[in-house]
Formats: C-alpha cells, structure tokens, sequence
C-alpha cells in the first residue's frame, strides 16, 4: 500500500482532500484554464498542428498528471521549447498539415511517455544532468530567438519557412513584398498590447482599485482579451476579406480516441528525438516543480516525476494530441493563485474540455497572427542574453559550452545544438578532470599535520615524496595522475619511497586501478615503492578485492604520519623535537620547503 | 631553439648520437626488420589492401616518428587494430580490392595525421582519456577475436567477408564444403607451429646452448621462419597448381608518392573513423611508450606523442600507406634488442626499404594462410577473457561498460562497439556522480574536529545542520546536491541555519553555482540560512566574482568550528568545557549524534 501510494501519489492527498482545497483548486484551475486557452492553440500552431490538437493536449495529460505526479502546483501541457523540438522532428518525416505529420507527433508524445515511464520506474533520472544549466539556459534562449523568428511569417501574412536562422531569413526576405498590412496591423497591436500588459496591466488594475492579488491574477488574462479583441474587429471590420488569415474551423468535442503508429522504421526516425524531447522537458520540468515546491517546504521526487510527465504524454499520445510537459509561466499562476493540490491541474482539464465541447465555434475568427504575437511574447521572456555576460564572468568553460549550444541551435537546427551542447560541455569536464589538483605536502614542524609545499612552511624527507591527491580517480583523470606522479619521480633522482595521501579520494575506478598498477610497476622498476596512506575504508575494501594491495610495493598507512615515522624517522623525530625548540633562533632549522634528512 | 626542440626531439638526442648507440640503435632495427616483414605484408592483408601497402606503411612513417617523436624505444607501423578499423571504414566507401577503396585507406591515413597533428599542437591529448580502461580493453578483445574469424576465410581458402561475429558466421558456413585441403593443411601447420614457437622455441634454443637475450630475440623470428617454411613448400610440392592463394605478384621498388582524396564527401564519410583511428591509435601507443620509458626512468610527452604519430601518418598518406600507430609486440622487441634512440627506428625503415627494394621477387610465392596464421596468432595474445572477471570483481559498473563494448563489438561492428563503450562509461560515470558522498558532521567532543554522525559519537545542535560535501560540485551531480539539501532539510523542522563545509570541493561549475543560488533562495523561503566553511581559495575568488556571496543569505566561515561558534554557541561552549570533564561519568554528557543545545 504504502508502495503503491509511491508510484500513485493522488493516494495521499486524495485522501486528505476537504472543502477548502476544492475552495483554493477551482479558483487557480479556473485562472489557469483562461490562460491556457491562446497558449494551447498557439503552441500547437507552433508545433505546425491544427490548432485543437493543443486543446486535447490540455486535457487529459493534465488528468493522468493529477495522479502520478508528486508536485502539488506544476501545470503540465504544450510548451514552447517542446512544441519547436516536434515541429522539427515531425518536419523531417511529413510535410506540416498532412496526416502523417499528426501521426508522427502523436507517436512523438507515444515513445516520450514511453521513454520518461521506463526511466522513472528504472531510476534513470540522473539522464537528465547530461543537460548542464549553461547548455539548457544556451538552448532555451536559442530556441526562444528561433521560434520568435519563425513566427514573424505570421506577424506578416506570408509563406516562408525553415528550422534556422538562415532559413528563416532566406525564406522570409523575398516574402517581405507580399506583406499582408491588416494582418500586420491586427499583430503589431496585439504584440504591443501584449508587451504592455506584461509589466503594466498589473499596477494599472491596482490604481482602479484592485488588491494586488486579485490585480496579479487579472493581469494573466492579458492573451485571452487580446484574442477576444481581435476576433471581434476581425468579424466587425470583415478582415477576413482583407487577407487575414485566421485559425478557421476547429472540430467541436471532446479528444478523440487516437492510436501512435507501431511503425518500426518511423520509430527508430523519432526517437532521438522522442529522447531529447523528455530529457528536455523533463529537465525544465523538475526545475521548476522544485522551485515551486521548496517554496511551501514540500518536495518532489524527481523520479516519480518521470513516471507522471511519462503518464502525462502517453494520456497526450492516445487523445490526440502531442509531447507536453511543465510549463513555467503556467506553473506559477497556478501557484500564485493559491492551488494546494494536484486536483487544480484535473479541474483545468475539465475547463478545456469545456471550452473545445463549446467554445471552439468562438474561435473560428481568431487571426493566425494575433496566436503568433502571444507566442512572440511569450518566449522572449526566455532570451536572457545576461547569462552570456554572467557566465563569461564566471567561468570560461562553461560560457564555451553555452555560446556554442546557442550558435548551433540558431545556425544548424535544435537537434544539432543540444547535442553539441551537451558534447562539449561533457568534454569540457573531461579536460577539467584529466587535470586533477595534487599537491606535495610536508609535515608542519612540530606537528603530524602535512601541508602543501607550496603553501606552508614545511619539512620533507630527501628520499620520500609525499602526494595528496585531491579529486576521486576515474578515467577521466587517471592518465593525468599517472603523469603527475611520473614527472615528479623523475625530478628526483634520490627518490626511494613515494606515499599517495588518499584522504580525499572517494573513489577508484577500474581504470584508475590500472593506473595505480602501471605506476606501482613503473616505480618498481625505477627503485621507487609506492605506499598509500589515509585510504578511505569502501576504497580500501575494493583495491583488496582486486588484489591490488598484494602488487603493492610498499605498505597501507592509517595516518600519513605513521607513513613518514616509518620511511623517514630522521625526519619526523626532528619535527616531534622540534616544537618546543622551535623559537631557539640559535638552532638550525629546516627552511622552507627544504630538503632535509 | 628549445622550443623548436620540444618539438622536433631529433635535435635533442641527435645530438649527443655516437657509435655505441648506433650499434645497439643498429642491432635492434635488424631484429624489428625481421619481425616487421611478415607482420606488414599480414596486417596489410587484414586491412584488405595488397600486401605491399603493408612495406609502405613501414618506411616513411618509422621515420618520420623518429624525428617528432619522444618516445626511445617506440615501434611504428601497421598494427592489428587499425588496420581492422581502416578495412571497417573503407569497406564502407568501396569493394576492397578497388582503386577507391587504394584511396580512401590513403585518405583515412592523412585525416588520422590532420587530426593527431592538430590534437597535439592544441594539447587535446586529454580526449584519449573518453576511453576508459575497460573500454579500450574490451575492445581490444573482441577486435581480436573478430580479427582472427576475419581471417578463418583464408585459413580455408575460400571466399566470405563481413564486418560482425554474425556477418562471419553466416558468410562462412555455407562455404565450409569448398575448403581447400592443401591450405588447411599449411596453415594448420603455421598455426601450431607459431603458438609453439611462442612459448617454446626460447627454452628449446637456451638448451641448444644459447645465452638468454639471444634466444629471447631470435625466438622472435619464429613468423619469419614460417614464411620461409611455407614458401620453399609451395614452391616444393607446386602447392599453388593444387589451389593455395598466394601473395602474388608484389612490386618492386620504393613507395610511390601518393596523395590522399581531396573530397568533401570522401572527407564527411571517412572522418568519424578517422577520429576513432586517431584515438585508439593513441591511446594504445602512449600507454606502450609510457610503460617502456619507464623501464629507464625516461619519460614521454602525451602532446609531442599525438604530433609524432601524426607526422607518421601523414608520411604514410603521401607513400601509399594507411594508418600507423605504435605497435606493441615490436615496441617491446626494440626495448630489449637495446634500442636507445628512435633512430633504431630510422634504421628498420631503411630495413624494409631494402626488402621492398630487392625481396619482394621472394615473396610472391607466400600463402595467404600462413599470414592469416600469423595474425590470428598475433591477435589471439590481445584476447584477454580473464579481464571480464577481474573487473566484474573490482566494480559492477566498469564491468558493464566493458562487457557493452564487447558484445556490441562482436555484433554490431567495431564502431558501434567503440561508440557505445564511451557512452556507456560516460553515462555511468555520470551516474555516480550523481550520489555524490555528502556527511552530515558533528563536533568531536572537546575538539575542534568536525566528524561524520554515522560514524563518529560526536555533537550536534538542534536549529543547525552540517553537511560536508566530498566532491567537487558540477554538472553531474549539481542536481544531486540539491536533492540531497532539500530532503535534509525537510526532515528538521526546527533548523534555523545550514553550513556546508566545503574543504574538500576543489571546483565549482556554472550549473553548480545556480544550483547553490537555487538552494539559497529556496532555503530563504524555509526560513533557513545557509552558511560555506573551509572554502578553498580559488573557489571563493570565483563565487565572488560571480556575486553569489552577495546573495548568500548566511556567512562564510574560514574554519568549521568558526562557524559553529557563531551558529550554536551553547553546543561548542559546551564541547569547549567538555574535553577535561570527558572523563567524569558523574556529569550527563550528550549521546552519540543526540541533538542538543
């Protein structure tokens, strides 16, 4: 029971479920379901899908969500970034508008359910650290410029195409004289009014009068009065006649019963993509589900969340509709407007489903490009172009991994920019780690301390050297280590013990291990054994496993002192002497860093 | 000068070359030359171009590697491994046998060199270390045993080619009714004769009174004597009327000067293996020259290494050879013939030079078979089974990145292996990096030592929470550390202040650094306040500059115990006073890991 209450988590708050939640759930459903309206249609639009394909994507996937998932305020359904990454994939198997397009993006929201299901129920959310914040933030800004451009042939009434930035230009520059000017108009004063809204309609509502709660909950449906203002000058002014293209007839009812492809060879074209479509999404997801959940002191288990964003896009894939997956703006209306459970997200679902049984003979009228200006607006908010400034400041590397996430994206499509992302920022760590921070240490005269040479004041012995290596070994670094220790023992001809200080090691790898034979033998060979001292005990516990420690030329010491009171006594006796005679100027004292014994 | 020095090494030792190095260098490159003439005209063979490419790629590149190279001992040329990977990658562009398929071996050379070059002036060596051990050994063995069914065709004398176990397999069965009992028969005779000369013409020769090192050497003789045997036999009993394949016609004469494709599409086809060529190549050969090196307290530079191998290579692109790295079979013979400089292996290029000069006439007369002998003698010694228990002993993880590597190898081709390898290892690197080792730590009584709770009897305070962080913080496990806080904290409802001790994090990543700003706010909206100790230098210069100590809702504390001092002055006032009461059983002292204060 308990179990099943993990995998189910609407047991335990269902159960608990009284008046008051009802009370606080209905009014944030309500707020997120008018929100919701212009988005789902838009976001299917920007997907290149009929638009009520994105209302039967904001309904039931927010039912099987209420069940599976463990945040109590995440609003899941169609999103930007998921929306442009469909668009691309189902691109590149039908043509936008045929009915091969749908089944693949229906199969798209299949095989993402499957993917994220499959890797909740075997732990795999770990998948997701692939993606490192430079090269998720590099992406969404990316994705946020690109699809903002791929919208502009709407804004302007034209045809044009393409998955980049050059693409895009190339299609649209030529189309510039076909402008349609109301269809411009109706856009450009939707996009204002939008921006507008954003930032003002909120203290406008407050100087009439307004709380500032009620005021920040009103300003959300900025998008739903635009789309109600444009669908009425579009019908008063006849637009229509004037070229305005607008959204057109929208089947009225509840989601179909729909069924993904079970085309091997259709499978293995989408699931790379299926594959960077739940990582993403699930990646932005979890982020913003923890934010939203720290806030009231709650918390998520991300691996739960996979089976409920999984569920949510298999519930997508068998009504019709397409990949979904958290959405932020959405997320924190939803909180903001004080939902407490899950069950918001089922009664915004009853909400669209009201609105696509009623509603959509409304929408009819509603100008293709006034959806396009919410869009527009709605992922600007995601460019931060700070980031680049911030994380160049911070660190090299990672801006690296960020620039070039954010030029491959623009200029060679999404699919080439988060792998590239992800490739060089896995290569970036990989360089960081082949170069491993190992110090010298000696002993702190007077002490069993042993310092870095560099750093401290500190005794060494003529014919040990001491390293204390600070990263766990793997075969990232292993080579490097092997480097480091074979470049200091040539420097010292009169060399005949070396002791590995291993206290900050937390693990050794197969390859590591290797590493720590080669070099064992290498030393053997030159007159050196090896000692390690300080090993931590599951370390210890897999070198005797592997019969390491019978290879091994020297001993295991407990503390690196007992190491050096064993190899170089003359050494360690002078420093135990050494305290109380250590302020006697007329006794000659060890220098720095000096060579003695 | 000493720059240009570091990187054309010939200035340094050349140098200081006398007579007693030229006839050691001399003696050596005679016994490499012997080794080298069967083992070129073989793998030339494995890599399914005519034998002769096999001498080519023996003269020009030896001596190129002896002018860039740093490596004393190293012997370049044809090796098993890369010569299966260059049949795999020009198989793929063209029949063997074919004037393009001449090319692309060719081309493959050239890329190989562009890319080692270019990987060594930009110091990129650290890219070898995406393969890890058990990658790269497991490799090593299925290539072998894909390697030595590769050759069971002309062991037989027939036809069947495939680039997987299955492909092998399925080619060769129904061919099995057309053996060719003559070359069963003389190959039967190669094999077992080069396995007992392996292990037992050194004893059998040290009992016909030789001296140790001589027997050593001329042991190594043992595949020339077999193309000696097996030529004077077909050419005796007119074997090749009765249907054994022979080598044939073999020019005579220097390498030509070649030139390598100049194709885009060429190019696009042939770089990933080109890459992979490189890397392997690589890897296998530092790992010789470092071993050797050792042996004599030399030492080698990886970068220098990558621009020698690559200099080799492109020798080899413009004499009509193919891909060449550092063999290890010879290397080893090199070493103990008393190379002492790479001008040996200037001298075994004038070698092979000769024989193709004036022995090819001799060799037209040699079995296919008794080639396809030597190999799979030769690869059947790479085939290390005994590796798979031993790392399934060490760790569960490296074994499964080592078993993928194999049976994706042996079925699904050398690439696929190679590449599902690195992933494999990558991805469960990442796994573990993703629990990464986080204590909760206490005040060791009457100490100012902070120890682990689980482990040690030590103190805690209740509206405080210590965690100490024993890794550094990135991408891989940002995530993590951020679960791991939160579930930490979730469970203290009274906790006021939070401090982890950082002496033990080395680095700390973008993804890292707003997974800690993350952390700050969320805590902040619990009420909690997170404090660093024990920051080291470098990190601390670095979340200044990323202003994060602006946001830091607590302090920073140079030690651990400074902090407590600040946090809970009851609890370490307490542990101040406790150490000479320790022993005063009288006075109620707090329990292992009790919260007090």
């Amino acid at each position: 029971m308990e179990r099943l209450a993990g995998y189910l988590p609407v047991l335990d708050w269902g159960r608990r479920y009284d008046r008051q939640a009802l009370l606080s759930d209905g009014m944030a459903a309500l707020i997120v379901t008018i929100m919701l309206i212009p988005q789902s249609l838009a976001y299917a639009m920007l997907a290149g899908l009929p638009p009520v394909v994105g209302l039967y994507a904001s309904i039931l996937p927010l039912i099987a969500y209420a069940i599976f998932g463990t945040s109590r305020t995440l609003a899941v359904g169609p999103v930007a970034v998921v929306s442009l990454l469909t668009a691309t994939a189902a691109g590149a198997v039908a043509p936008p508008g045929s009915a091969q397009y749908l089944t693949a993006a229906i199969t798209l929201a299949f095989l993402s359910g499957l993917i994220l299901f499959a890797m909740g129920i075997f732990r795999l959310g770990f998948v997701a650290n692939l993606l490192s914040h430079p090269v998720i933030s590099g992406f969404i800004t990316a994705s946020g410029v690109l699809i903002a451009a791929s919208q502009l042939k709407h804004i302007l009434g034209v045809e044009a195409g393409g998955h980049t930035l050059v693409e895009l230009g190339t299609a649209l520059l030529p189309a510039l004289p076909d402008t349609n000017l109301p269809t411009l108009v109706i856009a450009s004063a939707a996009t204002v009014f939008l921006f507008w809204s954003r930032s003002k309609l909120k203290p406008t509502l407050q100087r009439i009068g307004l709380g500032a709660r009620a005021a920040t909950l009103l300003a959300r449906t900025g998008p739903v009065l635009a789309v109600a203002v444009a669908i009425m000058a579009v019908v008063g002014f006849d637009l229509e006649a004037r070229g305005v293209a607008v959204v057109g007839d929208v089947p009225q009812g509840l989601p179909p019963f729909a069924v993904p492809a079970f085309d091997a060879a259709l499978w293995g074209t989408l699931l790379p993509a299926a594959f960077l479509i739940s990582i993403i999404g699930f990646a932005e997801s979890v982020s913003i589900a923890q934010t939203l959940a720290a806030k009231r002191r709650q918390s998520i288990r991300p691996d739960q969340e996979m089976i409920g964003l999984g569920m949510s896009n298999l519930a997508a894939a068998f009504s019709g509709g397409y990949p979904v997956t958290g959405g932020f703006a959405r997320s924190v209306v939803n909180f903001d407007a004080g939902a407490e459970t899950p069950a918001a997200g089922a009664y915004t679902a009853v909400g669209i489903a009201l609105v696509s049984l009623f509603l959509t003979p409304l929408i009819f009228h509603l100008p293709l490009s006034v959806l396009a200006a919410t869009i527009i607006v709605a992922v600007l908010s995601l460019v931060d172009l700070g980031a680049l400034r911030r994380t160049w400041r911070y660190s090299r590397f990672d801006f690296a991994a960020m620039a070039g996430t954010i030029v491959l994206t623009l200029t060679a499509g999404v699919e080439a920019g988060i792998i590239t992302g992800v490739a060089l920022s896995l290569l970036l760590h990989l360089w960081r780690s082949s170069r491993p921070h190992i110090a010298e240490i000696g002993q702190v005269p007077g002490t069993r301390h042993y310092r870095n040479t560099l750093r401290h004041d500190v005794l060494r012995a003529q014919d040990v050297l001491s390293l204390r290596i600070d990263e766990s070994l793997w075969f990232g670094n292993a080579r490097a280590v092997e480097d480091v220790i074979q470049r200091s023992v040539a420097d010292r001809p009169g060399l005949r013990h070396l002791v590995l200080n291993c206290a900050a090691v937390n693990h050794v790898d197969a390859s590591a291990l290797e590493s720590l034979e080669l070099v064992t033998q290498r030393l053997a060979d030159q007159g050196v054994d090896l000692n390690l001292s300080e090993v931590k005990g599951p370390v210890m516990d897999r070198l005797a496993r592997a019969s390491f420690l019978e290879a091994l030329t020297g001993r295991v010491f407990l503390s690196h002192h007992e190491a050096m009171e064993a190899l170089a006594p003359d050494v360690t006796g002078m420093a135990d002497r050494a305290d109380p005679l250590a302020k006697d100027a007329s006794r000659p004292f060890p220098e720095r860093g000096s060579v003695t014994g």
